[in-house]
């Protein structure tokens, strides 16, 4: 009996996360099974791929998610579950959701949902709801051993899943550059794609500073020197500050206030920033 | 041993769901506890009745629902359990919140709630709080067991449980007619009261177009002709469309846009939505 | 085993909670989880430390509750569990979060989390996020008996946890005077800090009328009469009442309104209310 996790963007104010909740109950009256988040903006594929990664290491191994943002529902979009390099299952329409841990953390193996068996029994005649009568009853059956991993349906190359663009963060002329992926919502803070390790080649210590430049298709909207700080406590409130976040990645933010907000950052491949060693100002 | 499902308008932001969770954990400590939602507007009947009937057939038999929308905690409206035809429990203000369940699904047997035997120990003091009081309690004790289903208290006649009035949907000289029941909150469509099965009457196929007019009771604010879709993915981005929902009733979207916020569209009885089959625009 | 609950500044609509939700699963996977609330304003250790008084009783003996509202990671504030008067334990930064338990309930023992023992494995990079590495995770082997209350580390004396400021309700001449605690959010009550049992010596029983005067430092926002209800359903519908609420404090609401808005009232230190009994008003 593994946990069962679940992602959607119906939010939590009627009854469809509950539905989906009492199909899992139903397959299995031990299960546990907890929540993601089931605030994903509508349709957004991107954020979904995003939390998954910020989320499925931290779970043990043989954990199933079903993660459902689902904008084909209807189409010939695939419905499928992967297994990760970390032995973590993802149940997912095959649409880009899986995207960050297939680069980040690898995809071993995936499977192709047999709908002929893995269906709720019953549900014929509704074609919106995939999430409640294929993909929780799905992963709840995966969860709870009642089919095995093989019974999820035929094997397919891992190779194949769909995958959304993505920009590499890069490394050249004292610079790291990347793009800002994610905000972390309610602090206010960018999370961009540069690992930890890749800003590493700048040779910047806790306590130094660096340029940040944030700038968008259209224009330039930040430029400026802040400490690279080990933590929000490194620097005075309201100052912004360069850290390491939950990922391992470069983040930006302003103690105690959003730089989301103050900047009107958002985030996108076209949301790019880079790092450089700041130059030593001499005060004489 | 059954799961125990809790609905209420308290909101997610203070202590009070996890009070009621905290007393149903008191009484078993093996018992499964799972939400419906707690973000039904406040005293809003009608939602808490509307999200009952989305979610309680999906539950095993025997689960409990306790449901805690009570505008008149302190009057002498009556605590009751209902039993659901399909065998699920729920315990509620007899206010209404049982309207769609009672009339949709039937209701078999239900019992007043004996509050000298079914009411949290040393909680005599304040008389605002039945939700954590005597309805998570006694929902809790039923769930897990230490009560039986007669000792929640007198039984009742079914037909004497409160509810609010609901227009029926007709079909008449080939035009389906009914009422804007609720709005899917986060992606903006409106579920009307017409089942599939009375739209069936006008032979209208998928891939066909039907007229559709919306009114409330001083104005017409929609009357236009869309597609009946399979599914959303059946028409362009921002098309409207006309389709069944998870109850299996109908329903009018904009693919990856909100109708009701288009339209300004509203809920309840006087909110009338007629289905007609589309006249055959022949373009010559 | 017992049950573990959470709370935290960070909101459900990322990653970060279920990140802590896996950690705990990992220490145990028959181990139960439950929210408090994770919608405590950003940094805002006072609402904090109310919900977890408003919800602490509730809960059995052995309960452990994890609480992260953390403004001063990466400081030097301590990381402690508090064990309380009614044996529940509390896993929390030392920063003020125990305020209100500490001086309503009673703390009895205190232990400072020693982190060489007691930090998941690996995540020595990223200093931001002890509320997963730390907290949840000592929580959680605590919770479930991996961990003895003794090897949480060293202990400590409960005399020294830090309390933020409190203002204490006082009697006097007729009058008891408080301040205004907190909201309940969805519902714009004003919750003070006067406890029934200090309004008892005004000798005013249900149905009688008391005059409410509110004011800031700066200006008085109200000053009015209601009457002293025993339940919201003993007055007309948007008529304001004073009543009990569920912590056994004196409130003030309006009937399926919202006292708060209504007269934009906040709270805090500086928000001062005042209760008398009403003068009779004798009309000829």
């Amino acid at each position: 009996m593994k946990p069962l996790i679940l992602q959607s963007d119906f939010g939590r104010a009627d009854g469809a996360v509950s539905a989906m909740y009492g199909v899992a109950v139903g397959v299995s009256d031990t299960l546990r099974i907890f929540d993601l988040t089931h605030d994903i903006p509508q349709y957004d594929i991107w954020e979904a791929s995003y939390r998954l990664i910020q989320t499925v290491q931290y779970w043990p191994e043989g954990s199933v998610f079903v993660s459902v943002v689902d904008p084909g529902v209807g189409t010939d979009r695939r419905s499928i579950v992967a297994k990760t390099a970390t032995g973590q299952y993802i149940v997912t329409p095959d649409n880009g959701t899986l995207t960050h841990v297939k680069r980040m953390r690898g995809i071993v193996e995936a499977r192709i949902i047999d709908e002929t068996r893995n269906r709720l029994p019953n549900s014929g005649e509704s074609y919106t709801f995939h999430g409640r009568d294929i993909y929780a009853f799905t992963g709840a059956r995966l969860a709870s051993g009642v089919i095995s991993w093989e019974e999820v349906g035929p094997a397919v190359e891992p190779d194949t899943i769909v995958e959304l663009p993505i920009v590499e963060a890069t490394y050249g002329q004292d610079v790291v550059s990347g793009t800002v992926d994610v905000l972390d919502v309610r602090f206010g803070s960018l999370w961009s794609n540069i690992p930890r390790t890749l800003f590493q080649q700048l040779k910047v210590s806790h306590g130094e500073r660096v340029e940040i430049t944030i700038s968008n298709d259209t224009r330039m909207l930040y430029k400026n020197i802040m400490v690279y700080a080990k933590s929000f406590a490194d620097v005075a409130l309201g100052e912004p500050l360069l850290y390491v976040n939950s990922l391992d990645n470069m983040a930006v933010a302003i103690n105690q206030g959003s730089f989301a907000r103050a900047y009107n950052i958002g985030t996108g491949n076209n949301w790019h920033i880079e790092l450089r060693r700041a130059p030593r100002v001499i005060y004489e």
